[in-house]
């Protein structure tokens, strides 16, 4: 357990209203008190107040900013240990200035996701529930954030509970069974071990069935569009995101060309690729070469390949048909405003089932059947969320997966005849991968790991 | 006075650990009732007090985040009015979900600084304060901070509700015999006017005296770096921001290529302009062309001229130099560890009295002598901040130039002997003045104008 005091500026940092500096540990009353002046010490505040008054530098005492205090005592805080939370005037350099007299003070500098990490570690939430923060945090979407807040809220863990319990109870049957097989004919337990195995399957299976849909409210479908120059991919993405609220989002720790904006097209969040690449060149798969294209393409969950519906199919066009077999797409005939010079049987030839939509996205025609050709091909309809408990994270869906390979195994064991106490072990590897979805027995690398995702302040 | 309930997101846009939505008005407990559920009800919480919860979708009832709420009950709170805050998990899509939560139960989206505007309007700070609450938001040095926390904390204010209060006592005293000139001997009174408006002259002079530090530290010394290409402007750039810890702001409403950056030269901030287009080109003067040089340079305080000492002078450093005539500036001779072919006494008889420099940047030679000259030229050597008052604000400057010609006139017309009832509106002048310093007898549009300044949310 972690025992020394941590801060942070919790809130994103630029030009704003106000700016939180979060303290958290047992030291964080009496430090803020070192730098707090106001009509009362925060030691001797009730909890769950808020004081105004100003932060002075703990040396020259010198003013720093005014400020309102918050100071919540052990346990009802977000890490369960005492909290103290410094609201200042937006603004850089009085924020800056507050944190540096907290940390001349005592407190250390909180690494990315520590305080979220510390909610953990002091058991107020597991680690499901933590990751869920992050998607929350991260959220482009507002299904997004609705399968963030449900597992924040722990209905995945209650549900990985569940089963972790079931598959206790079933090892201790077992476990009784191995132990004194005189009490129970081998094959009565099987045949229990068969039905409880086959239970827990069908609730893995049924969470596993969510993933791909959850997946998709995670983290948007990821779409390319590809075409040739001038065809109008740029007026396409345009209409796309005006239509529907874009967000952009400049990934991190990449160059300022990857930038991806979310769109929701009938209630699906498309998230586009490469967005600045065709914004400036108008030009993608000419820029960056076929090989380069392979890479972009390598991540998409969907590809719009636009067609000229006023030009003959080039080899450029073939080429790219090519390169997009096997993925899943939408092929835009556009500029149907003008004579047609394609042959749109050679092209629905050559794509097959491909749905084949054509456009004049310049006289705005043709859009609303894009839109829904997109929406069936994800089977979502209006993607209405139920009352489903989504996995949309790729390591719970990992964990899912592989605690299902070991049911199987179990019940593959008993077909084979294998003894109990060795399919005994497929089914302790079950429950130890539904735990690590939860966070019990996870190593601490992958703790760090998972942390370190966090922004600084959380 | 307003009464409705305004809404807005407070903290800067971005993910973060925590995001606030404040609310305020009469209204601001009830709507924030309608939306968040939790063990009270914020009507029955006591004031200054933090409540755990739920924020729920005013209709569907579904949770949107899981958040913090500070009731703050009038008149102990930034407005003065009630003000509710919510702490939502930062991100985007929850923030932006509970604004829309509160919009729909009655509370109406704030314009930027009208928070800030109710305080002003509620009485419970001035003017001067509320534009310094807005200095220290933007603030990008400490002493930009220090500045403007002095402000925010009335000092200005105070000096300049001392002057007022001289004033009116005068000019009390001068209606007296005005009004009953059988009362005492005009010269008399004209003595006693010409020794308070004295006094008076010399205070707001004191003031004005600050004006230029108070700016400086206020906005730092707009910089701008010239030089044919390859001359080292761009690595003298680098050099300055690394070693002092640069800042960089992108000026809202303009391009992205207007990038400027702060840095601390022993204690005076730099504000670095265009660097965006020096990083870029490292060509800016051939780019832009002398025209738009102009323009760039318009704006300048203090112009770094570099020089390439490796080089013979060209047409076009003769053509800086004129240019650069009238310019507080620094020349700088680069490049000194390769062989001289640059004739320094004949830069030095073209630029006089100018301080010339010379520097190997890539050798790390001469940067101390820069920076030193650069410290000279502003007069401020290590800039201590003393107890003093600084005016840094340009309306105010600009108003307190105007009181001092008021008080002036008024010495004017005395000594050229004219009627006291008409010296007596120029003292009210002053008067007037010195108020809209402080916001009082301010025109509306004004006001609205120096709030519409403010980022949303203040």
């Amino acid at each position: 357990m972690e025992t020394d005091t941590i801060a942070a500026i919790s809130t994103p940092p630029g030009e704003g209203g106000i700016a939180i500096i979060r303290v958290s540990g047992p030291e964080a009353i009496p430090i803020a008190d070192q730098i707090y002046h106001g009509k009362n010490n925060l030691e001797n505040v009730p909890t769950h107040t808020v004081q105004y008054g100003h932060i002075v530098h703990p040396q020259t005492k010198e003013r720093i900013d005014e400020v309102l205090v918050t100071v919540m005592r052990s346990p009802r805080t977000f890490t369960r240990e005492d909290v103290v939370e410094i609201s200042c005037h937006g603004g850089m350099i009085p924020v800056q200035a507050t944190l540096e007299a907290l940390l001349l003070s005592g407190a250390r500098l909180a690494e990315p996701g520590e305080f979220t990490k510390r909610a953990f570690l002091n058991g107020r939430i597991d680690l499901s529930q933590a990751e869920a923060v992050i998607d929350l945090i991260r959220s482009k979407t507002n299904q997004a954030a609705k399968v963030a807040i449900q597992q924040a809220e722990g209905r995945l863990s209650r549900m990985i509970r569940r089963l972790r319990h079931d598959i206790v109870e079933t090892l201790a049957h077992l476990a009784v069974n191995v132990d004194y097989p005189e009490y129970d004919a081998e094959e009565l337990t099987s045949q229990y071990l068969v039905q409880r195995c086959e239970s827990i399957l069908k609730e893995i299976d049924q969470l596993l069935q969510t993933a791909r849909q959850g997946k998709i409210l995670r983290e948007g479908i990821a779409t390319v569009i590809v075409g040739r120059p001038n065809v109008g991919k740029s007026s396409l993405m345009n209409t796309l995101t005006q239509e529907n609220k874009a967000i952009v989002t400049e990934i991190p720790g990449t160059t300022r060309d990857v930038i991806e904006e979310y769109v929701n097209v009938r209630g699906i969040p498309l998230r586009l690729l490469d967005t600045a690449g065709i914004r400036e060149t108008e030009d993608v798969v000419e820029r960056i070469g076929v090989e380069r294209s392979r890479e972009a393409l390598a991540q998409a969950d969907l590809v719009l390949l636009v067609l000229n519906y006023a030009e003959p199919l080039t080899d450029d066009d073939r080429k790219l048909l090519r390169l997009l077999q096997g993925y899943t797409k939408v092929v835009i005939v556009n500029k149907v405003d003008l004579p047609r010079r394609l042959d749109l049987e050679e092209v629905q030839s050559l794509i097959g089932e491909t749905p084949l939509i054509t456009t004049s996205i310049k006289e705005e025609k043709g859009i609303d059947q894009l839109e829904e050709a997109i929406a069936r091909l994800f089977y979502l309809g209006k993607m209405e969320m139920t009352d489903q408990t989504y996995v949309s994270n790729t390591r719970h869906i990992h964990l899912l997966t592989q605690a299902k390979k070991s049911v199987q195994e179990v019940l593959n064991g008993i077909e084979s005849g294998m003894p109990l106490d060795m399919v005994e072990i497929d089914l302790k590897n079950a429950w130890q991968y539904l735990g690590e979805v939860i966070g019990e027995a996870v190593a601490e690398d992958l703790i760090d790991q998972i942390f370190s995702q966090f922004c600084l302040g959380k």
